[in-house]
């Protein structure tokens, strides 16, 4: 790559499969000068430097924000608080405090109070990532073709946000700007629904009593596996999405119970076309899914299809 | 091959994703001396002659059963009494009568009534399939590594379900034998509730007001992609599907609503340990699937990830 690297320090505090994929991606192509990595544990930490994820470790957040021009936070929403407190008397000005998680209002509000004046504060979540979790689950790919979003906090300087938004392009993404309350609320239907729903249903069919799990395991290509997959998320990472995107995951959780609720009526009295008209209907959103270019063009997402 | 077929006249009526899957599979492996297909629609007649996928072609069920050792009915279970009731009187004695349908009790008091004394009813339930349907949709390895159930009637021939058993597992099939009640409480959980979830959420998206269908097609890959494909099952099939399994359906959706309230609650009260303790319960059923083969050990299903 010709191109002069888009920031001289970019710090990742955090490095599992965002932190780690975004370094991988950074180094491959050149996108910053110099990659301070920052975590907590010394295991994540130790694997990071053998992966060779960064130019320089440290676990002192202090240390690690000093004379950068970029900070990503890769950690789970519930400690932005903490590293916000801990990092703001070291931030250089003009420095852009960026980050990855699922949830926007909340990361605003966790971060802005901590902040000075002189640091640009545009939050991100790129909408990519696999079921894997840690440093060793990244790949420079994983941003291809998917988008991320940024939410700038009010006021924020249109370079600031042409500078980010240049690096996640050159990361593999597509770029859409939007206020964080209107994120919230569409990753609440788009993401956080679906794994609570996933979640909760792998629950349901591993109490019950005269159905074994081994059952469960061996007849679970019948639908039931597509879902163990979000289950199997990282449990930190989304115990705090839902307990920082309260309001939105509870009113669509709202909205998609009295759906079911209406769903569930027309199975207790019999009512096929209501059944028919509705599984007719959903069809077409998979098809334009698929016609974005977000989703594979195979049977099965491709996985146990052998053709011959 | 150089086994002799197990069935000398093998009657296949429907001949959709799993009619064609058997009849390449059977063609393939010789597994029958004579297939015979029966669909009602000429359009998917005139596909399936296309396709090669039988020796004789009819749309007359009266004449296609005529003659026959094994009759699979490969259509929504709605249709099945209807079905039964046109074949009864043209069946060869020593005849089996399967299927394929995803609930099994309703099979039984369906066809039961309409079938003479001197024929096998073994209804079966191969747990492979994909979102696609139509006789184009079908491929030889379907039922490779995936189980198939049988649930024979009461006092049905142990040589007539070794035979219908050999049959499968020629398919590439593993087999189980269980009760037609156990099989609708167990693939109610496993198969019908994600459905009507996953068919359920997909019209709670499209029917926000502030959120844009783009919006939720964008950025589906955070996780409600998953869901779609299973919502791009065939309505005919799914619909029949619950109108024929009510009362397990009802009482693992009852189950699935408590479970979901629980959460709802923890999300309320903000419940971080209640979350944390069910998210990583979850994940130990997924490896569970990967190890028992069936799911595929690879992020994302391997779908959208590109090494390098």
């Amino acid at each position: 790559m010709n191109k002069p690297p888009i920031f001289k320090r970019l710090c990742l505090i955090g490095i599992g499969l965002i932190g780690s994929s975004i370094a991988l991606r950074a180094k491959r192509d050149g996108l910053a000068e110099t990659i301070v990595v920052s975590t907590r544990r010394k295991e994540t930490m130790d694997r990071a430097r053998e992966l060779n994820l960064g130019d320089v470790y440290t676990d002192k957040v202090s240390e690690a924000v000093k004379n950068c021009d970029c900070i990503i936070l890769c950690i789970p929403v519930g400690a932005y608080a903490a590293i916000g407190e801990r990092m703001a008397e070291h931030l250089s000005p003009g420095c852009i405090i960026s980050d990855v998680g699922s949830v926007k209002r909340s990361v605003i509000e966790q971060l802005k109070p901590h902040l000075p004046e002189n640091v640009h504060l545009i939050p991100g979540h790129p909408i990519a990532g696999t079921e894997y979790s840690g440093p060793d689950a990244g790949f420079s790919t994983l941003f291809d073709e998917r988008w991320c979003l940024l939410t700038p906090a009010e006021n924020s300087d249109p370079k600031a946000i042409d500078r980010i938004s240049s690096f996640w392009k050159a990361l593999g993404s597509k770029v859409d700007v939007m206020g964080a309350d209107h994120h919230d609320r569409v990753l609440a239907v788009t993401s956080h629904i679906p794994h609570l729903i996933a979640y909760n249903i792998v629950g349901t069919a591993s109490d019950l009593e005269e159905i074994t799990e081994s059952e469960v395991i061996k007849f679970s290509a019948s639908g039931f596996r597509d879902f163990t997959r979000i289950a199997a998320s990282d449990p930190v990472m989304w115990r705090d999405v839902f307990l920082h995107n309260k309001d939105a995951v509870l009113e669509m959780l709202g909205r998609f119970s009295e759906d079911l609720s209406r769903l569930q009526r027309a199975v207790r009295w019999g009512d096929g076309d209501l059944l028919f008209e509705h599984f007719t209907k959903t069809r077409d959103i998979r098809r334009g899914i698929i016609d974005a270019g977000q989703e594979i063009d195979k049977p099965n997402f491709g996985r146990d299809v052998t053709e011959d």
